[in-house]
This record gives structure tokens, sequence and C-alpha cells, in this order.
């Protein structure tokens, strides 16, 4: 029995996917981040860094998306998540989501967690004047290539595919064209329709509700 | 045979210490930062995203310096880079190296590439100041735990130490006093002991020469 902590339209939702996904025998337990959840006392025991997602495992705390994602997809391997017999393609598939969680999530995040690096509410202007602008480069790159189609490796549906869904339901809100992305406006079409995405997004809301 | 395209200063050592812990068969190629030789044509052909490392193999090019350290781990398994036979200690040491890419190096990089999320001077200003105190911030949560001594993961060394100790050199010109972190200096001068990391500094500044 697996436990997952998350908040509603944070990366963690592509934990939950994966979760999903694979099977697994899991609960979801919500964070509320207007109430500052993750700051809490008790939840700093599971996750001292007080970010989401969490998987709590009967060995212990698993942390950081990528990591999360590689985890579940070796240890349900019947589920077929990751390419785990060939290093090299297991290693683009990390780099894809290195890619997602080092420059495009760090790309987002500054348009409303820009105290995480600056003081001045100059910066924060700033920072969420080229949010836009990055993201929109960095998706370009993605449908230029990364991507490869139908799936971010190719014909298998991998634990990729669940995060880079997570970052697209980002893109309106970043004030990026996803008609300037057809190839990455399919691949969220496409992730919308799988049953384990209907089930989690269905979930969460219930939730936030 | 691999080929690591790498700039001293960066990230990239700690792929080049794995290639050496690992007893791998590899060159190392310099770019020059100043030249931009990592946006020139020619290297974009190899990475599309004009960074270092690039680690190219017999099958491909692979970036992102958490996914080629698992690769370089799980191909030469002999070396004992990681805890390959147990999915959670490996996504433990994953945690560790997500954490790094998409928190401390990012932390880091407020400091001299401000432009990556920002497009005025006094945001850069802002940006840099904070970075003594993210840096710290950072290494706390490292010094208190995350580091489990005397290697990150423990008693086996894995190559969350090389990238561990490749962003300890940056403390200094980021502001942190090591005084403050007696722990992490510890793992700085034993893994400045090991004779693949004095072969690795000794090649790098011979072609910086």
């Amino acid at each position: 029995m697996y436990k997952l902590y998350y908040a509603p339209g944070t990366c963690a939702l592509a934990s939950h996917i994966a979760l999903e996904e694979a099977g697994a025998d899991y609960s979801a337990t919500r964070l509320d981040f207007k109430a500052n959840q993750q700051q809490s006392p008790d939840y700093l025991k599971i996750n001292i860094k007080g970010r989401v997602p969490s998987l709590v495992t009967d060995k212990g705390v698993i942390t950081e998306t990528p990591a999360i994602l590689a985890y579940i997809a070796q240890v349900f391997p019947k589920a077929k998540l990751a390419p785990l017999e060939d290093p090299f393609a297991f290693a683009q598939m990390q780099s894809f989501n290195n890619y997602l969680c080092a420059t495009v999530h760090v790309a987002h995040a500054h348009k409303g967690r820009g105290y995480r690096w600056a003081t001045q509410e100059s910066s924060f202007a700033d920072m969420k004047g080229i949010v836009p602008k990055s993201m929109a480069a960095c998706f370009d790159l993605i449908e230029k290539g990364m991507l490869k189609g139908p799936w971010v490796m190719g014909e298998q549906y991998t634990v990729a595919d669940a995060y880079l869904y997570t970052i697209e339901l980002w893109l309106e809100g970043d004030g990026v064209d996803l008609k300037t992305l057809p190839r990455v406006a399919e691949h969220m079409k496409r992730m919308a329709e799988r049953p384990a995405v209907k089930k989690v997004m269905g979930d969460q809301q219930a939730k936030a509700a």
C-alpha cells in the first residue's frame, strides 16, 4: 500500500497518474496549500523540503518527481511504464523527465514563486512577465523533436507521458498558445482520453470539491 | 568509447568523475563557454539545448546530469556506483540527484544566469544578492540529514557523491561559509582525496591551461 501526498495543480499529478497506470494499491492525500499545510510540522517529518509529491512506501519516503516515476516503473514492471531492459532508452526517458523538472518546471515557477529567487516586487513582476516566452521556448524544443510521438519515447507509453501531460496543463495559464504546438496539443488530447488519467482527474476534483 | 562534452566549473564535472570512477573508456572534450561554443551549430546538433554535459554513446547522445549518472552506474555495474538491485535505494539516490539539479543548481544559477528568468538589471542584482542565503538553505538540508555520511547514501559511494562534490565546489564563490557545514566540508575533503577525482581535476586543469 502506497500513500501519495499531492496538491491539485502541482507536478504531483504525474506520480498520481503513474500509480494509477501501474495498477498500484495506493491512497492519495490532498494537502491544502492555501493553509500552507505542506509546511506543517507533521508534513515536514514526511518531507523536510515541504513540497509535493511525497510517496510513502513500506521502506520509507521518496520525493522528487523523476525519482518517484522511475521507482513506480521499476516496481511494477508488468505495467511497462519505462524501457527497463535498455539502459540507453531508460536514460533517454530520464533525460526528458530531468528537463521537465530542472528547466520547464523551473521556468513555470517564476510566475508565482519568484520569492524563491528574489526579494523585490519589481523582480517578481519582471520574472512573471517572461514566463509566456520562456515556457514557449521550452515547449518549442519538445514540439520539434523531444516528443517523438505518439508518446514521448515513441511507440511505448511511459511515465514521461504522465509528467509531460502534467506540465502541458499549465500552458494555457502560462500564456502559451497551444495552436503553435500542434504535436503537444495532440499529446494532451491523447493523454486526456486514457482511463487512468480520467480516473485520477476525477478523484482529484472530487476531493477538491 | 564514450565522449563527454564539458566546460570547466560546470555540473558536467559530475559525469566526468563518474566515467573515471567507472573505469570507462572515454574522452572528454572541453567547450569554450567564453566563445559561446555551446551554442555553435555543430554542438547544437549534439545537444539541441546548448548546454553541458552531453555524453555521446554508440547508441546516441544522453543529456542531463542525473540521467547520465544513472546510466553510467547501470552500464558499469561492477563499479558499484549505485544501488542497482534495490529500487527503493536507487530512488533515494535519484531523489538526491534530482534535488541537486532542480533546486540547488537552480539556486546557484540565479547568480550569473538571471537572464534565463528575467530581463532587468535590477532583477539580476536582486537575484544575485539572494544566492548566499538560498544556497545556504539548500545545503542546510543536506548537512542536517540528506547527506547520510560518510557518503551521500551512507556506506556505499555512488554517483550522487560526484554530483554533490561538483556543487560543493561552487559554495565558496556563492558566499556560503563552509565552517557552518562541517559534514559537507568533510565530504568535500574525502572526495578530493579520491584518485578518480584527482585524475579528472588534473585533466580539466591541463586542458584549460
